[in-house]
């Protein structure tokens, strides 16, 4: 079970270290789904290339791909992020700490 | 400054990517600083292969290393881990909706 965990996070980690692939995601962020073509449309790179980058997110189960006929749609899955927030929540101490003790310095003037 | 946080978050989410340095964070979460020969104890790996983790956590400023005399010790630097959890907060409406909709559907039986 641990061992799953950690694998989900290392792929949910490894996919969102990519520029593309963080605006891939912001853009489903905004919509119900969009073809794989108009995902591509904004970026200055391939078709394939960009596809690449979607199976990236696809393989981390960040995005679903749904084909009908020859259009394939993609829509967004955060459920994976859920996992990468959690393991990021336990250092949240260390800059929340950082501020109040920033805070208590001005304070103390 | 976009491009730079681009980048930021490229080599955070990268350094997060692998279970190794995600370990070596979690312990340095409840310790003030360790050494590399303490950090490296714990892993079933060779010092150099404990070593160049440490250095991508390094590059990625989640470790500060200090070097004295022959002993380089560790500490935690959390900060770029402040801005990983700030991308992904903007999707945890995601599945925060989908846990109201399970309520939902439980609360109208």
């Amino acid at each position: 079970m641990v061992k799953y965990q950690e694998a989900i996070l290392d792929r949910t980690f490894a996919a969102l270290a990519d520029p593309t692939r963080r605006a891939l995601l912001a853009r489903l962020e905004g919509e119900d789904a969009l073809s794989v073509s108009e995902l591509a449309r904004p970026f200055k790179m391939s078709l394939p290339a960009v596809m690449k980058h979607l199976d990236v997110l696809s393989d981390a189960g960040l995005i679903e791909k749904t084909k009908a006929g020859r259009t394939v749609t993609c829509k967004l899955n955060a459920g994976p992020m859920e996992e990468a927030m959690q393991w990021l929540i336990r250092y949240q101490r260390f800059w929340s700490g950082a501020l109040d003790r920033l805070a208590a310095l001005s304070g103390g003037r």
